[in-house]
C-alpha cells in the first residue's frame, strides 16, 4: 500500500472500474463489485488490495499470494491460489500501470510563478505553468500550456519547450527544443558543448558546438543524465524514447522513436540508434556508428562496428549474441578446468 | 600540512592527545609531551608532523619519512626509520582517521536558515539545523535537530530528515525518509520515478512510481548518485553503507548495512544486496538477484546471477575469482604468443 | 547554418578572411573574395556555406558535397568535387575550428551581479564577472577578472578562480582553486569528500579529507562530472586538459597537462596520469597507479597495472593493444566454429 504521504489515491474503486481503465477482463464477472483499496506486491498485499503478475519469476510469490485480484496472462491464470480474483491480460504488466495510473493519479500543482523564481520579461508562458522557486528563464524561452518546472532549475536563452512538458528539480537546459508531454527528470544537464576539440600538442583548440538538442514527444530522460547538443547536426532524441538515469549522449547523436536506453550508457558522438533500440546499462557505443532498427545491445556491452536491424549483440568488444555465448561458454569451461 | 584556508585545525597537539584519541599505543612513552603541527603524507611530512602506513606500496616511503611521528601496523614498525616516533595499532588507518577527527573538526555552521531559502510553512525544523540560500523545503517536511542543508538543495514534500544530517548543495531529494546523521553529497537526486514502465510499440506505458526511498543512518551517498524511488516497494539503504559518485540505484534495490558501493556502480531494479556486501567501482548488477553477506564484487564486473554470502566475483559475465583468473592467465598467455 | 536564436554568427565573411583566421591556405587565390554565409556539415551544406572533412570515413560525403568551400588534408584534396573551393591545411579540424570561433564568437553577457545572486561581501569580485540569479558565493572566495558564474551555482568558502573562467549552470565548487581560462560545465561537483574510510565492522570510520582540488589553465570539466578533493594532498588538474561528461576523478589523482578523458570514465584515488595522456570513454584506472606519458587507454578498459609511456591498452583488465587484439581474434574464432 503506498504511502499516501507521497502519492495520492482515488479511493476505493470497483473491479469493474479496474477493468475498464485497464482493458483486462475480469476472470469471472460477479467479482465486479469487489472494492480495491490500493495496490501492492505479490507477497504483502492484503486480500483487499490489487496486484500483478509480470515477471514468470514471481510465480511461486503468485501461487500463495493473499491479493484480492490480480492481473495474469491468460497462461499463468491456471497457478492462481484460491479467493484471488483475475484480470486476465495478454499484457498484464501495462493493465497493471493503466490501473495504477487511475488510481494513483499524478497531479500538477496549481498554475502558479513563484516570486522566487527569475523570470525574464521576453520569456512567453503558456496557461497553466508552473515555475517553482528559484528558477531561472533566460531571455526568450517559450513555454506551452501546462508546463511544471522543478525548483532551481535553469532554462537558457531561446530554449522552446512544448505542453504538458515536466522538467525535475536542478535541471539544466540550454540549446534546445522540447516537444509535448516529455519529462525531464532532476539534475539532467541537456544542450551543454559537445567534446568537440582538435587535439594540439600547444592545448587542444575547441570546436564551438553550434548545433541544438531536439527532444521530441513524449520523451523521458532521467536524473543527471547528460545530452550535449550538436558540434553543427543536432542531437536529437525521437517520440517516445526512453532514457535512464546518469547516461551519457554525445554531440550529434541521433536517437530514433521508442528506445530504451538504460542507466549508465555512453553513446559517442554523431551515432545513430533507429528505432525501437534498446540499449542495456552501462553499455558504451563508439561515435559515428549506425545501430540498426530493433536491435538489442546487452548490458555492458562494447559496440564498435554498426549492427544490423533487429540484431543482438552482447560482449565487449560485443558480437552476435550467440557467437558471444559460445565464447562465455569455452571460457566457463577453462575456469573449472584445474 | 593541510590548507588552513578550507580546513580547521585544533591546534598543536601531544602525542599522548593522539594516542588517547585514536587508541594507537606509543612505541616510546617518553614522547608522549612531542607536539605535533598538523598531519601529512609520508613523503611531505616536516618533523613536527603525523603520518600514517596504511598500505605497504608505501614501505618504501616510510621507511625514509622525515615525519615527527607516525601510525604504523606492528609487524611493518621494523621498518621505521630513527626519529620517527611511533603510534602502534592493529587499525592504523582507523586510528589515524581518529586522529585526523580530532585535529582537524568538521563545524557546522551558526544555526540560521537563510532569508534567500524558501521554507514552507508546514514544514517543521528542529534545533540547530542551517538552511543555505536558495533550498527549496516543501510543505510537509520534518527535519530533525542539527541538520545542514546546503545551498539550491531542493527538499520534496513530505521529506522526513532525522538529526545531525547533512545534505550538500543541489541535491534534490523527494519521496524519502533518511534517518540520523547521514551525509548526502551535491548534486544527489533521491526519490524520482524509477524507470517503469510497460513496452508497447504504440508508446511505453508509464507503470506509477508508488514507493518511496528509505535511508538509514551514518549513511553516506556521494556526490551526483541517483537512487530511484521504489515501484511500489521501496528502496532502501541500509545503516551505516557508503555509497560514492555517480552510482545508480535502481527502483526497489535493498542494500543492507555496512555495504560499500564504489563509484559509477549500476544497481538494477528489486535487487538485494545483505549486509557488508562490497561492490568495485563500475561493477554492474542486474536486476532482481540476491547478493549474499559479505559478498564482494571487483571493480567493471557485471553479475547477471546471485552471489552465495561470502564469495568474491570478478568479469563479465563474472564468476568466482579463482575460475576468472584461470581464464584471464590462459588469455594472457594466448596474447603473448605468436 | 546554425540557429541563429540559438548562435551568434559575426556575418558574411570571405574565403581570404577565412584563410587567415584559420592559417589554412586557398588552393586557388582568386577564390579570396567569396563570401561565407555560414558553416555546415558536408552532406548539409549549401553553396554559400563552408564545410570541413576531418575524418576519412567521411570522404564519400566530401566527393558529392553542395559546400562553397572546404577545409581538407592536401592528401584527401584530390577527392573534392568539381566547384568547390579548397582551403588546404595540414589540420584542418583545427584550421575549422578556427574559422567557426571567429565566425560564431562566443559572448559573455554584460558584467552584472544579479540582484538574486547571494554573495558575501568578504568575498572579492573582478572587473568584468558576471554571476548569475541563484548564485551562492560564500566568504573568501576570490574570483579573476571576466569569471562567468552560472545561475545556481554553489561557490564555497575560500574558493580562489583565475580570470576568464567560466562555470556553467548548477555546479557546486568547493575546497578549489582554478586558473585561468578553464570551463566548468552545468552539474559539475568539485572539491566534496572523497570516499575516505577505515573499514570498521561496528561502522566504517571517516577519514577526514584535508586536501584540495588544484585546476590549472585552460581546462575544461564536462557536465555533471565530479571530482573529489584530496585526502591530505591534492588532487590535482594540469593545465590544458580535457574532461568530458560524467566522469568520477578520486581524491588525490594527479592528472598531467593536456590529457583527454573521455565521458564516463573513473579514475580511482591516487592514481597519477602525466602529460598528454588519453582515456576512452567508460574506461576504469584501479587506485594508486602511475599512467606514463602520452599512454592511451581505450574505450572500456580496466587498467590495473602501470602503464610504461607511450603504450596503448586495451581490454578489461588490459593488455597492451596488440596482445588484447590477439585474444579477441582467438575468441572471435571461437564464436564462429560449431
Amino acid at each position: 500500500m503506498p504511502d499516501l504521504q507521497f502519492h495520492i489515491f482515488i479511493g476505493h474503486t470497483s473491479l469493474s472500474k479496474i477493468s475498464e481503465v485497464s482493458g483486462a477482463k475480469l476472470s469471472d464477472d460477479s467479482s465486479g463489485d469487489f472494492l480495491i483499496t490500493g495496490v501492492s506486491a505479490l507477497d504483502k498485499a492484503e486480500s483487499d488490495e490489487l496486484s500483478f503478475l509480470d515477471n514468470v519469476r514471481y510465480k511461486d510469490q503468485f501461487a500463495v499470494t493473499k491479493a484480492g485480484a490480480c492481473f495474469v496472462h491468460p497462461d499463468l491464470a491456471q497457478y492462481a491460489p484460491d479467493g484471488v480474483r483475475l484480470l486476465i491480460s495478454e499484457t498484464p504488466y501495462k493493465a497493471y500501470a493503466l490501473a495504477a495510473q487511475y488510481l494513483y493519479p499524478e497531479t500538477i500543482p496549481e498554475s502558479d510563478v513563484s516570486p522566487k523564481a527569475s523570470v525574464s520579461d521576453s520569456a512567453s508562458i503558456g496557461d497553466g505553468c508552473v515555475i517553482e522557486a528559484g528558477v531561472v528563464i533566460e531571455d526568450g524561452v517559450k513555454l506551452g500550456d501546462c508546463v511544471w518546472i522543478g525548483a532551481n532549475s535553469v532554462i537558457g536563452r531561446n530554449v522552446q519547450i512544448g505542453s504538458n512538458v515536466r522538467i525535475g528539480a536542478s535541471a539544466t537546459i540550454s540549446h534546445c527544443v522540447i516537444g509535448d508531454h516529455s519529462r525531464l527528470y532532476p539534475g539532467v544537464c541537456v544542450g551543454q558543448d559537445g567534446f568537440g576539440f582538435a587535439i594540439d600538442p600547444k592545448g587542444h583548440v575547441k570546436v564551438p558546438q553550434l548545433g541544438r538538442v531536439i527532444i521530441g514527444d513524449h520523451v523521458e530522460i532521467g536524473a543527471n543524465t547528460t545530452i550535449d547538443r550538436g558540434a553543427g547536426p543536432d542531437t536529437v532524441i525521437g517520440d517516445g524514447s526512453w532514457i535512464d538515469n546518469l547516461v551519457q549522449i554525445g554531440h550529434n547523436v541521433r536517437i530514433g522513436k521508442g528506445c530504451i536506453i538504460v542507466s549508465q550508457v555512453g553513446i559517442s558522438g554523431s551515432t545513430v540508434l533507429d528505432d525501437f533500440v534498446a540499449v542495456g546499462g552501462q553499455a558504451g557505443i563508439a561515435g559515428h556508428l549506425h545501430i540498426g532498427m530493433g536491435a538489442r545491445i546487452a548490458a555492458q556491452s562494447g559496440i564498435m562496428r554498426n549492427i544490423p536491424a533487429g540484431e543482438e549483440q552482447m560482449g565487449s568488444p560485443a558480437l552476435p549474441i550467440r557467437q558471444h555465448m559460445k565464447q562465455v561458454a569455452f571460457l566457463r569451461r577453462l575456469g573449472k578446468k584445474g
